[in-house]
């Protein structure tokens, strides 16, 4: 990229919105493309030809892709950039790879001001350096007005592996499972905004990229004593209780009373009739732990921001009923049921 | 994968359609995810963890990334799932590499036919077949009615090189331009289905994944002598040729009595107000060759049924003026401008 055309380009930016002939491939799409060069700064790192040429050990890699049509776009401790760099950098980190690349895909409704465009790739850039990552190869493609809602995203990102990639199939019976935080801040803070029910200021997004707590906890111990680890997305913890206990054929059994849900949060589900445990996150996630290892590893996300209260909240029985049992607050133990849907679109 | 448990979701979607459930985590995700990979067949090889593992050699691997919002998203020979897969088949195989893994990302919109999606992935599975890709890894999101036009996809590729990766500013005074095919095709049968011209029937979209035509190229000369390859997609050729004549700092000279037009697609053309120059290719390339080369690569891609009329339409000047100059008709040469936007959104 020559200097002078990114300034440029830079300077005929200011102020404006995006138009559809920035999607239709001449000067104003090319003219895009070098303003979300110029942005993303050093951590864009591709060729201006149609792909990236990475150089790789030999070895695994990791990839994997999310698409973030996240509601409302912009919230108050984030956005969808944000979003879209956490999703996909913890999507790497659980199965115990070093997210390193990462693709940018960006649908935008046009009419979105270029303002707003900004402000997704300065959170993209920051939350990249944070994690460590680059991006290799970006695509924008712009929509009429109303055919997407402001901006959408898709991340695809590449590993590499330091340790043997983790397998869903490795928890065995007496593993103890951990959450690294609090459920339900995410869900809360972004309904409240959507919604505009005031918990906004008082509840956060714990959108964060967690591949450095991951790392900690992983070295916090020998190889294999974390079995698997898993980011409490979509459907909330009970999803990915109910999704290792179909893959394991074993029953998973939580304490109620030990799952960390903060008490405005607790409050705001009650007022929206929606439980924690269905609640999507993007800071959090669920470890599978060898018994003798959870000390070591809780005392290790202990000491990380995103991991300082890391609990644990269940275990794996030694059964062979794909169920999920909850105790609840009053000593009694339920079948948690596998939802239908829990009609929270786009939270992620 | 469970095969029962793919067969259960499987039947269990026949005339549903998609709602806003299937994007929020629980059993209806599940299910769709899983009627997907059911779908995909042998072609997806994901696993159910959050990223798929895959081997490598020791190199250089190519990375590139695409969203396709085509409307309409299903017309004549072909839809966006073709078309997704063709893309970013097409951007690996222009830089020399060899296409091997694709992800797949899909923003739905509720209230769309599961017969809609499965005929996109049905096209996603043969299109990959033929192009020799494996699907590695998805996603599925789900937006509200009005919140996007039927289905987005997004493709990120991998592809391994077998020979040196090319660069646009390997390109030479004196190298010849080359298309592989006529141009305007997709563009037209695009807007003759979208609004209805009645020109669809008599002029198909050229998608098409064209990573066996390149490799013919190549091989068919020693390395080097193919220069550089471009898809002619969005922009068009007027693109293509600008963005070169950019990199270069060279002028390029072409022959518009040369250029493949077909009879029908000129006429649409006219009709339209469009020029062919500026219409989106998904099926075309434009090589720059070594003019020692230019016999024993036309006659590779004669050979070929992607390749029959692959013919020389200009050449690279011996200047150093960023120009793209076209001898019309009449013999007249005249400066090819670079166009602000073509309004012609959402071919690709």
């Amino acid at each position: 990229m020559d200097g002078n055309r990114v300034l440029t380009g830079t300077r005929s930016f200011a102020g404006r919105q995006i138009v559809l002939d920035h999607g239709t491939g001449a000067r104003l799409s090319r003219e895009l493309v070098e303003y979300v060069v110029a942005v993303l700064g050093d951590v864009y790192i591709g060729q201006m030809e149609d792909s990236a040429v990475l150089s790789v050990a030999a070895g695994q890699l990791a990839m994997t892709t999310d698409s973030f049509v996240v509601d409302p776009p912009f919230f108050g401790n984030g956005d969808v950039g944000k979003i879209a760099v956490c999703g996909t950098v913890n999507d790497l980190a659980v199965i115990g790879a070093t997210p390193k690349y990462l693709t940018l895909g960006m649908i935008i409704e046009a009419g979105l001001p270029v303002a707003a465009l900004t402000r997704v790739l300065e959170s993209i850039r920051e939350t990249a350096r944070q994690a460590g990552v680059l991006i290799v190869a970006g695509d924008t493609k712009v929509v009429r007005p109303g055919e997407a809602d402001q901006i959408y995203l898709n991340t695809t990102g590449i590993g590499v592996f330091e340790r043997t990639p983790l397998r869903m199939t490795d928890v065995r019976a007496g593993d103890q499972i951990v959450l690294s935080g609090p459920i339900g801040n995410h869900t809360v803070h972004l309904l409240s905004v959507r919604e505009g029910l005031g918990f906004e200021s008082r509840v956060s997004s714990d959108c964060a990229p967690l591949n450095g707590l991951i790392t900690e906890a992983f070295e916090s111990v020998e190889d294999g004593a974390v079995r698997s680890v898993r980011d409490v997305t979509r459907g909330g913890l009970a999803a990915v209780l109910h999704e290792y206990a179909k893959a394991l054929g074993a029953g998973l059994r939580i304490d109620e009373q030990a799952l960390p849900v903060d008490p405005e949060v607790k409050m705001a589900c009650d007022m929206l009739g929606i439980d924690p445990l269905n609640t999507a996150n993007e800071g959090c996630v669920c470890l599978f732990l060898d018994p003798g290892a959870v000390e070591r590893v809780l005392a290790a996300l202990h000491s990380h921001p995103y991991g300082r209260r890391a609990v644990v909240v269940g275990e794996v029985a030694d059964d062979t009923e794909s169920a999920v049992r909850m105790r609840d607050r009053d000593g009694h133990i339920r079948i948690l049921e596998e939802l239908q849907g829990a009609e929270l679109p786009r939270l992620c």
